[in-house]
């Protein structure tokens, strides 16, 4: 039996009006056991480990709905380019020489940014993922996680198969931390006979299915050429929707869209900044919010924006919708909750996201005692529009500590960070050796 | 004779092909006399100190060229709010409350953000000017200050002596390190028999003028109402323009008020994260800077941002951009430019912005080695789309080290962000009595 009490400013996320300046919070093993002022631990607790940061806010990990890990081995190899020729001519040819090796260390040097920067769980659409699951439990982090697939490819039954066999492998592997879903990459990149088969596998095997939706017009146009429909319409007739589905992207929606994502309970991932940095466009998150879409934060591929930061997600979300929608628009402590409880609620996790007795303990601690966190008006407002990656502290989940002091403890960074050099560098010389 | 050697990756900012993988930097009292590859100090050149960093970035100093310090005293007070709104019921009373020595301290806290974020030099505009000017002195870092100049105010003709007794006590103060500029609020806050005054002062006394311009869409309204013209064309009339001026904002042009600032050489200070955070719009950034104006960076105040930092505002302008322009603006190595060498050309400080022999010590390290800074492929991306404040290790200013290993050596930082927090709250508190 482990037991630690943190004592902290506590920021539980069960509500705007709920933060302890003074307050504390009790763990044993894996699950928070109480929430509370200073002094509130049940009688009779006794930890084997006191965390005391009086100068740190303690709230739910972040939770990122929406990446490709291992795509941090692009990072910064191409940018500021027009999008076909960066996926054609440079990000293409890249992922096209990824070894399963690679794709375990891509991983790995994501899940170091991720801890580093507060993100206890993530949705991640890749390959070789079990590699990425086996990278998963070695750091402890939790993740959901999706062999994403390109159903017209010449892969695609294949990557089926890698699905059905992920489930059976990973899905609840590490007493609950991984979970599997399937990835169709995209209605234009999968035919519906491809998308039925998905759907039918999904429900036989109980899990959900993670997929991009109108990320570009392009996309729009396809669709409608090819259909005469949306891709959100062409989903829902298809019979996609109805279970348990998270839609990446969601750009470029009609009214008609909004009204069927909200109907179908299908749960949308926000990717800000990469639809920034990439000109798709200002997704209506607050039109979805206002019809009862659940929209959580994810940051994309590190080669599209070109990190793995939920604070900096945050706030160029907030900053995104408060351009194009008006000052007033996403409130701090609602971008708080697009990270952390929507971000639960959008994986179907239901123990993790806040801060609550009998809820996972997935935490971190930000360190406030720096001039740019003075004076401490609003603690929500510091993390959305001030807080930077760099400012975290402390990060738990399940109970373990991962991160302390800024030191991880579950990764050798180093060489995690020479064997990602060396891999990319590997790639990028064949690529240009032809 | 202090003599400094720093071994490190060097980009100069001296063109966009200029990098050193390995390289140094000699650094002779306060300007640097060598730049280039490991081993190319000059002969007999023996440093009292070394700087060995050879996982660091050394890149010049950042510049903040609009900016209210001291508003850091209202982090967080008021977020989310509509533009008047925010103004008359939160920022102005909270204003009214300031005394000399809170602006000292407001504006210390500022700088010592402002150091931690890699800003070597920023432009000022607010009141209390000697005290601001007494706190940079003691800070080390290189300023501009504007008092700022509400012409139509019951103070316009004192604030003016005062801009007036400014100049004349510190401007080249701190062995040139201060400077000073008018400061007239902007073209709805001053009458034109105002701004001509200031304008006759700042001819005689030869500095120049810094103006909010073109803000919001209600200015444009205003000064159409008022006299039938765009803000630029009405200053352009005035005779404002012709000498330095560093135009804030410039959010709403027309062609013609651009041709305007570009025909009269009127420098803009870009704020991205306020214009956005502020629903203001998103300034033709692209098009100044087709037309050959220089347009660099500003936070404005902390309290419509809610940070000073400029790595922040680099990734926002960018993809503030990208998103409204296209993926291809403003490339990484551009934005670069505008927080450093077009940050010394608006304030006209010729020897500062970049890493040349021959020009002052400002410079900053970045630590790259962090699993964000991994592969290494481009270091111009790293900065701009990666790189967070608290990625910042060494800052040096006019040859003097003013932060080591991200330890602050001028300022007592925990009084200061006490100072600042009891200050702020004094004030907060006499508002709510009332």
């Amino acid at each position: 039996m482990s037991k630690v009490l943190i004592q902290a400013m506590v920021l539980p996320m069960t509500g705007p009006d709920r933060f302890y300046p003074q307050g504390e919070i009790c763990i044993e093993d894996d699950r928070i056991i109480s929430v509370g002022e200073l002094g509130s631990a049940p009688a009779g607790f006794v930890p084997d480990r006191v965390l005391d940061l009086p100068n740190d806010v303690v709230m739910p990990g972040l939770i990122n709905t929406h990446t490709h890990a291992a795509m941090t081995l692009l990072r910064g190899y191409a940018d500021d380019l027009p999008l076909m020729p960066w996926l054609n001519e440079k990000v293409w040819p890249f992922e096209d020489k990824l070894t399963d090796e690679d794709i375990y260390w891509g991983t790995a040097l994501a899940l170091c940014e991720m801890i580093r920067s507060g993100t206890t769980t993530m949705l991640d659409m890749y390959a070789s993922m079990d590699q990425v699951a086996e990278v998963v439990l070695k750091a402890g982090t939790r993740a959901v996680l999706a062999r994403g697939l390109i159903g017209n490819g010449p892969n695609g039954n294949r990557a089926l198969q890698e699905s059905i066999d992920l489930v059976q492998r990973y899905h609840g592997a590490g007493a609950g931390r991984v979970n599997v879903m399937f990835g169709p990459h995209a209605p234009y990149t999968c035919s519906a006979e491809y998308l039925r088969k998905v759907k039918v596998e999904a429900d036989r095997l109980g899990v959900g299915i993670h997929i991009h939706v109108a990320e570009t017009q392009d996309e729009i146009k396809i669709l409608q050429d090819q259909y005469g429909k949306t891709p959100v319409q062409w989903l829902d007739e298809l019979g996609l929707f109805g279970g348990h589905v998270v839609a990446a992207h969601c750009v470029h929606l009609t009214p008609e869209d909004m009204e069927i994502l909200a109907r179908k309970h299908v749960c949308v991932a926000h990717n800000a900044e990469s639809n920034m940095k990439l000109n798709s466009g200002t997704a209506p998150i607050i039109e979805l919010r206002a019809q009862g879409v659940v929209v959580s934060l994810g940051t994309d591929g590190a080669s599209s924006n070109n990190n793995l930061d939920l604070f900096g997600e945050m706030r160029s979300a907030a900053f995104q919708q408060k351009l194009c929608k008006g000052s007033t628009v996403l409130p701090a402590y609602e971008v708080l909750e697009m990270a952390t409880v929507a971000g639960a609620q959008t994986l179907g996790l239901e123990d993790v996201g806040m801060l609550a007795p009998g809820f996972k303990a997935d935490l971190i601690t930000i360190d406030m005692d720096q001039p740019h966190f003075y004076p401490r008006f609003s603690i929500p407002a510091h993390l959305v529009y001030v807080a930077h990656a760099g400012d975290v502290r402390t990060v738990m989940v399940d109970g373990k500590l991962l991160m302390e002091e800024r030191k991880l403890l579950t990764m050798d960074v180093s060489k995690v960070c020479q064997e990602a050099e060396t891999r990319a560098k590997r790639i990028s010389a064949e690529l240009m050796d032809k």
